[in-house]
């Protein structure tokens, strides 16, 4: 049994990592066509336009079309399921921390996310497809390893093992490695992302299966990939974003330290975005609050992309022999304002996906875009990308920040050259640059070393990026935080770091924990247990012995409520009355030895509330034995422990609750989440502070 | 001061990769020479000897050269460190795992370890020098983190606060990084190396520093690689080992299948030579136990390697035409049987570094090897890498492993373009196999298939190397264990795996912990302490209340020792001792109120053994306190909790004992690591059946 629960594990893995790959090339299909259409019917809108005079025909049906396109993601996002709003890699960080976010794993929550991000990539806004794209993974993750979807009502009866928490995050990890593998064509980083953000303690047999998921889902793409381009079989299209051939580049000591320089100056220029857009966001959670609101803010950031795009355009009028382009036979190349023969450069940057520019960026001919030119699109992309961070539409913010730094690395390259007199790679300065804008602003560490090093297919170019990335972390740190972790403190998750702050030694299980507890006797009347859990919002209660409810018990200056004997959750609680478990009842001791777990995790991850379990005033008399279900394993902690210990054991263990015991075993108080996660500290002038924060969920 | 620690940790991260970087950079230059040396004044022997008649001349140098420098490897070996014998993988695991493997990371044991793997592989034995490489990093990191080395008797006095075994395995984790980095040229490989082998709980900033210490050490690795080969600053040489440049392949869904079956191929053999190797070792622990026998053997492969070689070269005669060698030209070409102009292309495979020799099988042109030289060679190699793999000298596995997967997969390569009829690309299936054969036999997983990836500088062909290295790993798993695994249970060492054993929910805390304990009372006896510290050999102590030593308190049919208190360290408790902290001398709590952390610290890790501590008979009348040093903080957990979740506790949080209690928090037993890893859980026509194993350390 143990055997076949292992192999299913394989089966779920797999089939995530198939639907996954289904879905980015799906996404990647839609954007692709509806992009490819919008440019086209643009493009001989400028080309019949001889005069010049008629350039508002095109401009306007650049401007519906981006309106109607970003109108329905944000519609979709506000109407349907606002959690699936942003790039959703702060939820996902959250949920695989532990934490429960409403709605973020639900089948409604993928389709808002997948239309939506089409439609707003299709419409011309500042975002990319890849932290959707991980979204996506883990809810597929989530949906597939329950075996149902209860949104949708569908029970295929299938993989009730995994019906749990734990099962549940496991797989979620799977999803969301899977995701960064379809979205970047990188196995490895996916998984390394995973592990980054989520699964804390590394268990080889699940890294093995994340991995084996990821690979899958790179497969997957890859294969639909080569058959949407017409080459079956042909395994050459590794994932949504594709940073092109880098050739062997020779760097040397000198370039090594032009990239440290590149790197504090993304670390900066990531600093100041993230707090650009934590006072934006601040102010949106004050402002914007209705859905017409949003709706409305979505719709005036679509507006303003092609205004912005056509000002670059009109003023740098940076125009090229059309036939001096040679590499890229995909793009659409629009000449606006300029000569007959001619197209213009800066138009091109706009003119493909943001993906397709990307690349463009990286791999161009030197002498493709001006200084001026990129400087413009750079400064007005950055403020562009912030305001479009934390709209409400589906929106991932690596290829913004990449194509940012992509056009300040090429400035950087083109100045290098100037100085230099010689032949420099621009490749190499564009790739360095674009690595320390996205370091600066989401402040990952190795996973976003290799999930670059993997996109670029280029190992020794590994080198650099990983010296620009550390630089931009570290400079970015003295400033301010990551933008996702910006964001998930703004929401009042209470998410645990990786070390415990350093809180002073006398700060022990006693200080932290929360105090009276709400306990249940081994026996306990079926009334109390409805009440407790109507008044109560907990999720666990100890069970205890020799506790009497009227007579409090002071042992050293604090109430302690008996003996502590295990530990019982609200939904075994409720399962129990639901199955009328009552000692009362004819033989009831037969069916408690019948019952088998999987009958409790049954109703997950949705179970009834209390108030929808009928008790009947004569039942409301019965007595329920809590003892054979209650978990006698659950871990406790003496009140003289500290902080750091209780805060090493919640992670690495990734509880929720621990009970806390005085030196009789009894219980005295419970710790959870919150009372870790509520504590801020902050050092100024060699002095500790410690504050409270706010912990909404 | 907590800031200051922390920058104090990066700068050690720098130093250790900076030193790894150098030890590296000191091993390649001298087995370069050495093999140089040793292959020109053969190849000399052989021009000279026109008619043929005399080749036994340059046969008795190759023989004398090779036995020379074995004998010194084995001799420094058996005689002053025998810990260095073999790659010193398994040695890190256990540590790492938090097993105290005793002079592991000692001075002594790094230069026998660098001085035995020159010989050793300029010996021409069939060995790598990067398994070495890895504990080599891990030893350098040990000193440094320490500030000092003990064996030299050097104290720097610094980096005081580092100075115990968390810290300490951190750093080495760090080490071991930088060691695979620097071997393979692999940063990124590095990290999940250590990762996947030993820290087990993935905490950013330790990640994060481990990165640090990679990339500086391949860097520095690379600058001194510059330097020694003439072109200083020139960055292009990554590790040790270098696979050289792979073309950019274009493979297709049926190249993937080919990689599955060379995955099983690879698995299948990887289980075979470690059965073979296992029995082999059982042998050796039985009949080879002397220093003496030990060189012996170490002599007789040495003796028996240029015998293989000799016999190869004489009866496969593959000869070629000198002018075709254009690849590489550093390569000895020895003529030995051949025709005036002609190269023995068999001779090839032995006269270069092994390293050289892997990149010539992977790179060199389709015709250079004959089926036949190349079938020999790798069943040869296979078995004579199986028998050296645990002689008493420094030999790394990888290496051996890699050639002969080199070497067959070379042999599909051919057979696959008979087949065909078509052109294939040769280095793709020998890389393939290579990876296959090391998967089959080390079973690594995440980490090797990086590690091949930046070896090979080569996205692309990720895939196919992934895919091998899947099924080579789920192939060799149905047969036995990888063979750094075997090796460790070999030597019966209390290593924890990943998961809990399938244990049968009845085995609780209270079926597997230690009973009786040895307890302490908060107000000691010296002259207990003494006593205790004399006969029992454990390391930590619970300290209790309410305990009488005369008359057990028996509770629930079970004998207990008081109520639970904390926890106190046989290094403590000696420490004390030595300080004269009784409570009948005066002004004792004014020195206690004094004492730093760092103070009880200052002896290790080689304390001072409880026998040389002195004890006048007044003062073993005297009392000592033990309330202000114990734990108070140490985990416990109740007498019925189970198997799997103790195990978990051990593992993610790196425990050595943890006390059990009954429901009053009276001591009844303590779990140690012994405790937990004796179970050995077998599966036999679905009955589970649990073995107890012999735990020696």
């Amino acid at each position: 049994k143990l055997y076949w629960q292992g192999v299913q594990r394989w089966i779920i893995c797999f089939i995530i990592g198939v639907l996954t790959g289904l879905t980015a090339g799906l996404i990647d299909f839609c954007v692709e066509s509806v992009s490819r259409v919008k440019f086209l019917s643009i493009k001989k809108l400028v080309d019949q336009c001889e005069a010049g005079s008629c350039l508002w025909k095109p401009q306007i049906v650049w401007f519906c079309f981006n309106i109607v396109l970003v109108l329905v993601a944000s519609l979709l996002t506000a109407l349907v399921e606002p959690v699936a709003a942003g790039s959703g890699i702060p939820q996902i960080k959250c949920y695989l921390n532990g934490v429960i976010v409403p709605r973020v794993v639900r089948i409604k929550t993928l389709i808002t996310k997948v239309v939506g991000v089409i439609c707003a990539v299709g419409g011309g806004l500042a975002v990319g497809k890849e932290g959707p794209m991980i979204h996506s993974g883990s809810v597929i993750a989530a949906g597939v390893s329950q075996g149902r979807s209860t949104s949708l009502g569908i029970d295929f009866k299938i993989f009730r093992n995994f019906r749990s928490d734990t099962e549940k995050r496991d797989f979620v990890s799977a999803g969301a490695a899977a995701g960064v593998s379809a979205a970047f064509g990188a196995p490895v980083g996916g998984v390394l992302f995973s592990l980054e953000e989520g699964a804390s303690f590394w268990n080889q047999s699940l890294v093995w299966r994340i991995f084996f998921s990821s690979m899958i889902s790179t497969m997957t793409l890859n294969i639909v990939q080569g058959f949407i381009k017409g080459h079956p079989w042909d395994l050459s299209y590794a994932g949504l974003i594709d940073f092109g051939t880098f050739d062997a580049v020779n760097y040397k000591m000198g370039d090594l330290l032009i990239a440290i320089c590149m790197g504090a100056f993304g670390g900066l220029l990531g600093a100041l975005f993230n707090h650009i857009n934590y006072k934006l966001t601040v102010f949106r959670m004050k402002y914007v609050q209705t859905n017409w609101q949003k709706v409305l803010e979505a719709v005036m950031v679509a507006a303003y992309t092609p205004c912005f795009a056509y000002l670059l355009i009109f003023f740098s009028n940076d125009c090229r022999d059309i036939t001096e382009n040679k590499q890229d036979n995909n793009s659409v190349l629009v000449k606006f304002f300029c000569q007959e023969g001619e197209y213009s450069s800066s138009a091109k940057l706009f003119f493909d996906t943001p993906e397709a520019t990307v690349k463009h960026l990286f791999h161009n001919d030197p002498g493709t875009y001006q200084i001026s030119t990129l400087c413009i699109f750079a400064s007005g992309y950055f403020f562009l990308a912030c305001w479009t961070y934390g709209i409400s539409v589906p929106s991932g913010l690596f290829i913004p920040s990449l194509l940012v730094g992509a056009a300040w690395g090429r400035i950087v390259g083109i100045l290098v050259s100037l100085v230099d007199g010689d032949w420099v790679e621009l490749s190499f300065y564009s790739l360095v640059g674009a690595s320390a804008m996205l370091g600066g602003i989401v402040r990952m560490t190795i996973s976003l070393t290799v999930i670059i090093m993997e996109a670029t297919s280029n190992v020794p170019l590994g080198l650099p990026v990983m010296i620009s990335l550390i630089v931009a972390k570290w400079v970015g740190d003295q400033f301010n935080e990551g933008i996702y972790d910006l964001h998930i403190h703004l929401q009042g998750v209470p998410i645990l770091g990786w070390e415990p702050l350093p809180m002073p030694t006398n700060i022990s299980a006693k200080s932290v924990m929360s105090h009276p507890v709400t306990v249940f006797r081994m026996r306990e009347s079926v009334d109390r247990i409805v009440r407790v859990l109507k008044e109560e919002p907990h999720n666990g209660f100890p069970v205890v012995e020799d506790y009497d409810l009227d007579n409090p018990v002071i042992t050293d200056g604090c109430e302690t409520f008996g003996t502590f004997r295990g530990l019982i959750l609200r939904s075994q609680l409720v399962t129990m009355l639901q199955k009328k478990l009552f000692l009362e009842n004819p033989g009831v001791n037969e069916i408690i030895s019948r019952l088998k777990v999987a009958e409790f995790n049954e109703a997950y991850p949705r179970y009834i509330p209390i108030q929808k379990v009928s008790i009947t005033p004569v039942e409301a008399q019965f007595t329920v034995d809590l003892a054979p279900f209650m978990n006698q394993s659950h871990y406790v902690v003496l009140e003289s422990a500290s902080y750091a210990s209780i805060f090493r054991k919640f992670r690495s263990l990734g509880l929720r609750h621990m009970v806390v015991i005085n030196f009789k075993n009894q219980v005295i108080g419970i710790v959870t989440r919150k009372d870790l996660a509520r504590y801020m500290v902050t050092f100024k002038n060699g002095e500790i502070n410690i504050r409270e924060k706010t912990i909404i969920m």
